[in-house]
């Protein structure tokens, strides 16, 4: 896939002995002019030394660069972990002839381990010398993990006569939660919106892309989700009132609602995409508890991972998860099949099996208690899943 | 091994076509006196048929006999789930000649399935007829649906110049959850016990046990533990203020901590048990929400599965917890190794691993934050459980 990149966003990506010998691990994202810039940030309370700096130097609304690593997520790693954060962002920001302030480092990968400081110096001097040599595929390579798949999604808004671009790239796969995975994602657009309508859409394209998928209900310490919007397609500043911040918006949720899927079906040992949709709930809020409920279950995922039209145990998860449900009113459908019909079996359940045998799987619960409506996203769980998280600090 | 049955107390177990051939799958317990009863049940908000009809007949806390099956949990199964639970009881209570208020009913298995009353109906003679013929451990067996292998415990208590008895089954596996498995369980005694001292100790035991043990996270539809006293060893009624209440009491406290252990030693797929303890919390709760984070967390569990030292994860669980924490006040120990001192790691992971080879594991958590500590029990997560609930409707 081609994917067209907005102006004046380069590039780069180096193997600075991190990871694995054989893949690039480090990486840096860079805008030819300094940038608006927003973050969202994890809300675990054990947050990586990446993460703290991030918050501080977003804070201003300015950005123009971001150093990322795979491999090692630099957190628990006390006062040494926060050292080298400000080393090598102040580094590159040394190299780039840019104010440190302006640049911010992601990091994912193993918990406790300070970095490799000595190949990154090593290598810092390259990755900024590579610059625009790389597109933006060898960064989204650059962060994965245990990721199968490089993730990119990208998007055109008609700005007037202009075609403003918008691209996004994450890496995901294990620890993906209802609070943000353990995800990075970086975002680029040449379109010139506003400092506050930049973090007002983000905040609410997180919202609605990945705080809805669940992999294993764990939340990382390094989650983030960054956008830049560096104005260089030249269009009257977008705030929040503005006639084009719409389209702007609802392309940046296109964005990261493919990102966020495409994370759901790379989970870790994936082997479907479930969609579960949850209506008729008193309030949003219990009808996400609902979904969650169903998405986290380990007896529903693995028994979808059986091809097992189990619908008990999603019964049984609605039941505990605190949204307020009423057996006998309750209906559940895979797919388009009625599986429970206010409470009890309709005896569907040959058909049910059969669906299930497709990769792409969508459940629908009617409490018919309320008006209210969630939606969710998750994958199965199977035994590559404990094969891959067994193994040796992956 | 040899389990001294309190007196009075008959069983029986038969083959009633409801599990695989070749396995009893119905199974009766009786005391020849009515006796006092008590019972906890699933906080579920889908509760099985039978759940309805014991939560109603233990009121008054007088009870005979309890009928078991396993294989089908009769729940989600509409009217004709509480018709057929009415059915059989009442059967029972006219074959046994006592008040139908005296007869409960338990049940295990699959979920939103009907029960076979033919084949149940023309077994039911049977049982009542085979009474005295079994003993505890055939209905310890009976009652198994994954379990692999019964769960018994008993104790012998003096009362005075007297000896009393109390033994314990019960029935585990899968879907163990801090708010009770999905688990029956079973306690029989002769001691004279109140009626509110039995309600009281018997809420306190599950407490203590069975709501501290993790599986994998889900709550059933249920999970009952029932207690029967038929005071048949002839002591003074026991009252909470009795001097002979405390060593009841602590026995009690003992079998059903015993039980709960062989849960998680069973638990579906388990290679480990796996003790966590969590000290130094603000608040009981906090602690609690700390260890149960840490039980329930699959990255931590299928880490442990792999003996890997990998405690990132549990700092990780810690974090997303809900219980405050300070990342630099922390400390984690595998058994007597710390792998984790004020937030950092001690370089020991090679001694953690090789401590991570034995089969039974402590992990402390010292959050240095406040006094409250909180212990709970769990396994880790394998291929085999992902087996074991992937499998058709087991």
């Amino acid at each position: 896939m081609k994917y067209l990149n907005p102006q004046g966003f380069l590039y780069s990506a180096v193997e600075a002995a991190i990871k694995k010998p054989g893949r690039n691990d480090l990486a840096i994202i860079y805008s030819e002019t300094s940038a608006n810039i927003a973050g969202i940030f994890t809300t675990n309370q054990i947050k990586a030394a990446p993460v703290h700096l991030d918050i501080r130097r977003t804070r201003n609304g300015r950005g123009q660069a971001i150093v990322v690593n795979s491999g090692n997520a630099n957190a628990c790693t006390g006062r040494q972990g926060m050292d080298d954060v400000q080393e090598i962002t102040n580094g590159v920001a040394r190299h780039l002839h840019i104010d440190q302030s302006l640049v911010s480092m992601c990091s994912t990968g193993v918990i406790g381990v300070t970095l490799p400081m000595k190949s990154i110096r090593r290598q810092l001097p390259h990755l900024v010398a590579n610059l625009g040599k790389c597109k933006v595929e060898d960064v989204a390579e650059a962060i994965m993990t245990t990721d199968s798949f490089p993730k990119i999604s990208g998007r055109k808004v008609a700005i007037g006569n202009k075609t403003g671009r918008i691209i996004g790239i994450c890496k995901g796969a294990g620890m993906i939660c209802p609070s943000m995975a353990t995800m990075l994602c970086f975002i680029m657009t040449d379109i010139n919106v506003q400092r506050k309508a930049l973090k007002t859409s983000l905040r609410q394209a997180v919202q609605q892309s990945f705080n809805r998928i669940v992999v294993d209900g764990d939340m990382s310490t390094n989650d983030t989700v960054m956008i830049m919007a560096n104005g260089m397609l030249g269009n009257g500043e977008i705030t929040e009132t503005a006639q084009y911040y719409r389209p702007f918006r609802d392309s940046l949720f296109g964005i990261t609602a493919d990102l966020a899927k495409m994370i759901v079906r790379d989970g870790e040992g994936a082997s479907k995409f479930i969609e579960i949709t949850v209506n008729g709930a008193r309030t949003a809020r219990e009808a996400q508890k609902a979904a969650y409920a169903v998405a986290k279950s380990s007896l529903v995922k693995t028994a979808l991972y059986g091809k097992d039209a189990n619908w008990g145990r999603i019964m049984a998860a609605l039941g505990y998860s605190g949204s307020k449900i009423r057996e006998e009113k309750t209906d559940i459908y895979f797919g388009k099949i009625k599986v429970v019909d206010a409470g009890t079996a309709t005896g569907k359940d040959d058909a049910a099996t059969s669906y299930l045998k497709r990769k792409d799987i969508s459940i629908t619960i009617n409490l018919k208690i309320g008006k209210a409506s969630a939606q969710v996203y998750t994958c199965d769980l199977t035994e590559e899943y404990v094969r891959i998280n067994a193994a040796y600090r992956t």
